[in-house]
């Protein structure tokens, strides 16, 4: 696949055998593709990607491991907003309009297809808010926890990406949304708070808002942006601290 | 850092502050962003690359795991080779030259800084070779083994890009180096095998030939071309199902 790389070890597959590893990946993954040619069927070494004449690319990559940035009880689906929602938001911080996304998924040897193929449908979910698409990534199976590392592609205007160290002394500060929901979910979900289904929602599949960035960026609106991940006073911390 | 996240969990870092983990970054994976004004001083919530015109992005991702892909035994900076290593092997097989990397790092609770030290210069060291730079990244921590998801991007004169469904009937088949000394490698480093430095070393840091990868495609020589990881029959039985 584009820079889907099988190394064999799939769950399911013997090492010496990538068969059962492609037929998941063409069965789950290719459609997430969106028949973009880049993607080259995710069957090449790496994808192909043009970028505009007159345009930038934004790059960023998280990884999130279970138990440590999302709780294992949550849902395959849940799980595949999550990985992409932070990313995705890094692109909106940055201005940038998602473009393409290259999964790299640590499975479990018990994670079984019918996981698999609820947490690819759940990628696609996200994905296709975003207009972005998959074009590629790499299975991998793991002794340790469920991992998954994304790294997202985004698209600006050249010179328009929003930078942290734009930020100037007198700057006002604005926060999009709502500051605490996805804290708030967090509790809901481990039963620390009566439950929620909005702020469970909300911790559970976080929504990049990358219009709004991508308009924050076009009109010179705003001239630094940052997403929230720590909290807001750590993170606008960030942003000061390179006053 | 320029798409390098602090999610707090750091080894070392309590997760409410990511005071630690910032200054892991600043001292061993800043320097290796060699000043590159895109990466924003692995600072910002995403890199900014420029794509020149008339220049394709070529994007491939790789996850290793200890135990799974590499032996645990190695030394940090064999690791930090090897993790280099497979990812622009990856992109010298689509004729790319190399252009950026980013890391994001799995590392577990009793990884020390001594570790993170000798594994930063060990990156260092594979990108110098190739001309790429870290623009970014993420740093986590997990219960499980170490891994390493990388994604590589680099640059290819648009249309040259080497693809595997290039390959056509009666074309003849060549192969670049020695087919097997990481596989025997593997033995030396496993005792399987009487010691041998040259093995051992070709398992530990595989080198990627972006060279004649590059000088393949911009000279037309090649009308498909693959990277050998799961050993020439296999990879070229790939190639050829798309006949």
């Amino acid at each position: 696949m584009a820079g889907w790389t099988e190394k064999g070890a799939f769950p399911g597959a013997d090492d010496s055998s990538s068969g059962s590893e492609f037929n998941l990946i063409q069965r789950y993954f290719l459609p997430l593709a969106r028949s973009d040619a880049g993607s080259l069927d995710l069957g090449d070494d790496g994808a192909l990607l043009d970028v505009p004449v007159g345009q930038q690319l934004v790059v960023t990559t998280d990884a999130l491991v279970a138990g440590v940035h999302f709780l294992d009880s949550l849902s395959p689906q849940d799980i595949a907003h999550k990985v992409v929602g932070v990313n995705l938001s890094d692109l909106a911080a940055m201005g940038a309009t998602p473009r393409a996304v290259f999964l790299a998924a640590q499975f479990c040897k018990d994670t079984d297809e019918s996981w698999i193929a609820a947490f690819a449908q759940g990628i696609g979910e996200a994905l296709d808010d975003s207009g972005a698409v998959l074009m590629g990534g790499d299975t991998v199976s793991t002794p340790g926890p469920l991992a998954f590392t994304l790294t997202a592609l985004g698209l600006v205007d050249a010179g328009k990406a929003l930078k942290r160290s734009g930020a100037r002394v007198g700057d006002d500060v604005y926060v999009t949304g709502t500051i605490g929901d996805g804290a708030l979910g967090l509790l809901c979900r481990t039963g620390a708070l009566p439950d929620s289904a909005y702020l469970a929602n909300r911790y559970a599949r976080p929504k990049a808002r990358y219009a709004f960035g991508h308009a924050l960026a076009q009109g010179e609106l705003a001239s630094a942006c940052v997403d929230i991940s720590d909290g807001l006073a750590a993170d606008l911390g960030h942003v000061c601290t390179g006053l």
